[in-house]
């Protein structure tokens, strides 16, 4: 009884119910020899198309219910069954070697899913597990057997899974899947990303959960302190749901901040806005708050599509973005695509470290046609609100000056045709790789704001792949080198009059928010959900008193001794169980 | 007549003799039945036996006359020639399908290549390369026809390429090769490297010039001023023969400064040390008067082998390096293993951004027995020399903390064995990760020193893979965020009186020469045979001059604005044609 897990706490919240163990069948195929090929291509054809219909099901939920970056998988999905270089050996297997169709299907998928998988490179990797997903969902079709779809849960349970795949996560229903727990992950892996963009409790990288729990046994995860709790005893979930019913309570009273400014106890005003995806998500900012959008990452439009989106498409996106803020700043991204975001279409050479390699503007710099069509739309739609536009992965200030230029260009050229365009947009970078941060006195002269990509410049500044579990370790957003990074771009931006954001997963964190408010930010930008509590955080700070903390701070040796710190000092009492 | 191709200076010097296109024949492979398939595999082995003897030779010539790290590459060779995976298949086809072995080879060779290439990956390219160079001269075994050998040039030539593979350069006789240059390439490509050490004057990424140089056609390389000049007439041919003898003038100088002190014109003495791969590699290091060993590469040691090096090996070599270096200090880094160095019988995974990923100390600190065995190899070879040793690829004060905690545990464990070990040996790091640069300050109290590595610090700073042609462009050494964070190490060095050196390529570059002296950097480690004219330059510089111009230097905005200043303010007067 009351054996404990423990784990990373992944998404806040407490969660109370039976664990449902989600784990795939393996589907066994046997050859046979078949007589009528045609007929059985027929066979094949038509799985095909069912699974096709389904995962246009499946895309439009998670499109919906999840926004527009979880309908990718779906439609990289929808890809694979429309790729000739798949399926023309399956049918030609099929006529010539008179094989039933299952047989075929699992031969030549099994050959290229081996052949991507063999590489034993991740990104490869991820190839495979593309194909082997599609293959047994046309194979279930074939065979009339179901697989296990989460998306079928009809009552409450708390998932228990070695790690949720993108696809598992698009189909969870929040209605039924009250958290989940994982032995896999850390706090930036995509289920636990997925899990606050959900609001559902997780914690994940507990490394045993799969082998400690049974289907059906009661189960607590506790998002709050990275905890899963197995076979309660009665007073242990009393304790728990007076926890839940705190933290509930908590949030209540966050609720009713939703039409506040964010000022602190001692009277500084700092906006916090939005990281959006689509049009869509602004419902989210709205329901929640939020005083901007910080960050627009535009390469949804360019995504889950065999061409590269219109001006006027890409206008009418931006138009209702900024309508829908109502003058509020909306901080648009040019194309971010490269690195681990690729466009089947552009065609982009496969690169060693593609985190370093040719991506958003170095791309965007050679391949201008693409870029001067997103500026033309942007520009077009600075009229409907208050738009601020933002050039990623500026390396040096040659770059930012060459980008400018190509926007001032085409504004005149918009001008001279006799189209009107806002004339106060202001002009900014993200300031994720260390030599712009380094560089920050130079860049705040060219440019109108900063806003710190934290994701990238931890990674960068300590040369650690963020996706990489064995040296995830070194993901350290509290590292003193990165805090002081941070202070030089912030301290560079206010002596020149400009104002410095941040849009990375720290914005929202609340061991780096009284760090951040110390250090001066102007515009913390994060996920939708988590501003109310971001808002709370910052109205019970004095801004003065943990400004006084920051050099002592930034002298600190490692990030341990940060956290450490500011867990002591800066926050609110935890809400406990105990 | 005086046509000129202008590429990149790779290699100083001047040459002048006749081209020779270096192409590589395409071997042709028919398809016949065989009907004693016995026969057919002994000949098949015949050939194979042929080849590894061939390459055998290569490897040792290589090893002989171009060091440990080019003999590496027909080690891989090798390995490709003992791979069961690859060989088997081939045997099979032969029995089984009863065809000739030139075709069995083809196909299989083939179909692996292909399938490592259709990656589109650039590390699987290279793996594709391996298998088609070695098939090749399997083949031409079988085939009874001879590949072209660059190592059996025996005139005076001028090679023009596309681009020179490891296996073309590692077989360069340089009596006979006067220099090269390619249409492909970078300062920092294998090729240029290879030059370099060498001593053969090069010009690469031409673009050109294999389109524009006939064969026989008379060329000039100006590897100073990187251009290639195509049937010049007699005047020009007389202008650079008295530029070759200008510069050989320079280099004779030089070589009387072999013996001297390294001391700049207002007397500051700087130390200028030599990176090497091997004990081998010592001969030049004296050779060219190194002060020191700055940076001794371990991983040679563990290369080209299928187990890990033994401690009597290690202790070996080490000894050797120390005895010879006669009390001069030898710096000798701990394995930096994984990135784009792999180990095969390590079996390390593969990653998808190797240079952010699981490496050096990252790589020790887990698996410790063989970070343990180098230590104890080292400790007690400390006791022939004045041995240093280096941490690379630090990144947080944790990890210094842990490796030295490794290194003393270690000591303890061999003075309670009686074994007499060093007492002062000084313990540093490299500092190549931006996050160290800027915790440079927390480092220095706990390290005896530190050697700045800037060919990594230059690409993490940058977030530009410098293998990656396409964002070369952003190998900046020049920038001033490079030029901030070297001041930062340094500062902080001195703060603490301990001593700041540097080991990238950066610390033998005539541009970055003044500017590293004007910043205080106390160890200059470079190729050897950069050694005399850095040491000739700084025999010619005034430390306090060039000091004074730091201020501006590091408050420019471009490393183009960097380098024109140095070129028009601190630079001797360049040797010209014209």
């Amino acid at each position: 009884m009351n054996e404990q897990v423990v784990g990373i706490a992944a998404s806040s919240g407490i969660a109370i119910a039976k664990a449902f163990r989600l784990e795939h069948p393996e589907l066994t195929v046997e050859k046979t020899m078949i007589t009528n090929p045609e007929h059985e291509v027929a066979r094949f054809e038509q799985a095909l198309e069912r699974s096709k219909v389904e995962l246009e099901g499946i895309k439009e939920y998670a499109r919906k219910e999840l926004g527009e970056d979880k309908a990718e998988i779906f439609a990289a999905h929808l890809l694979v069954l429309s790729d000739p270089e798949l399926l023309n050996p399956i049918r030609d297997a099929i006529k010539n070697e008179q094989v039933n169709a299952e047989f075929a299907l699992n031969e030549v998928a099994t050959m290229f899913g081996n052949m991507f998988a063999a590489m034993d490179n991740e990104y490869m990797k991820e190839r495979a597990a593309d194909i082997r997903d599609v293959t047994k969902r046309v194979l279930s079709h074939l065979l009339g057997v179901m697989i296990t779809n989460p998306g079928m849960i009809a009552e409450e349970v708390i998932i228990i899974a070695e790690d949720l795949t993108p696809s598992d996560t698009a189909q969870l229903n929040r209605k039924y899947v009250k958290g989940f727990a994982t032995d896999i992950g850390g706090r930036t892996s995509h289920s636990a990303i997925m899990a606050r963009s959900m609001e559902i409790p997780a914690v994940v990288g507990t490394k045993t959960v799969t082998a400690e729990i049974e289907n059906g046994a009661l189960v607590i995860v506790d998002g709050l302190d990275g905890m899963v709790i197995v076979n309660p005893t009665p007073d242990v979930v009393q304790a728990y749901q007076e926890k839940q019913a705190a933290y509930q309570a908590k949030k209540a009273e966050w609720a009713k901040l939703v039409n506040e400014h964010t000022v602190s106890r001692d009277g500084y005003h700092v906006e916090l806005a939005a990281n959006i995806g689509t049009p869509d998500d602004v419902n989210g900012v709205l329901a929640n708050g939020g005083e901007g959008v910080g960050l627009y990452r535009t390469e949804f439009l360019y995504m889950g599509r065999d061409q590269l989106p219109t001006e006027a498409e890409q206008f009418e996106a931006y138009k209702t973005v900024l309508e829908r803020m109502e003058g509020k700043p909306v901080v648009v991204r040019t194309l971010d695509i490269g690195g681990d975001k690729e466009l089947p279409y552009l065609d982009l050479p496969k690169e060693m470290n593609p985190f370093l390699g040719y991506r958003a503007i170095r791309l965007c710099l050679t391949s201008q046609d693409m870029f001067r069509t997103q500026l033309r739309a942007l520009l077009r739609a600075s009229i409907y609100g208050n738009l601020k536009i933002m050039f990623p992965m500026i390396a040096t200030v040659d770059e930012f000056r060459q980008a400018k230029a190509i926007l001032m260009e085409e504004k005149e050229k918009l001008q001279s045709e006799g189209i009107v365009v806002a004339e106060d947009i202001e002009v900014g970078m993200m300031v994720e790789i260390p030599a712009s941060a380094v560089m920050a006195d130079v860049f705040a002269k060219e440019v109108d704001f900063f806003s710190i990509g934290t994701n990238d410049l931890i990674q960068y500044t300590l040369a650690a792949d963020r996706m990489n579990e064995r040296v995830s370790y070194l993901y350290q957003p509290y590292n003193p080198a990165i805090l002081r990074l941070v202070k030089m771009v912030i301290d560079a931006a206010h002596k020149e009059g400009k104002w410095a954001g941040m849009c990375g997963e720290m914005a929202g964190d609340e061991i780096a928010i009284p760090i951040l408010l110390g250090l001066g930010l102007d515009e913390f930008s994060m996920s939708a959900t988590s501003i109310l509590s971001a808002r709370n955080q910052i109205l019970n700070l004095s801004k003065e008193e943990v400004a006084q903390a920051i050099e002592q701070i930034i002298n600190m040796e490692t990030a341990e001794e940060v956290e450490r710190f500011v867990k002591e000092t800066l926050l609110n009492s935890p809400i406990s169980a105990s």
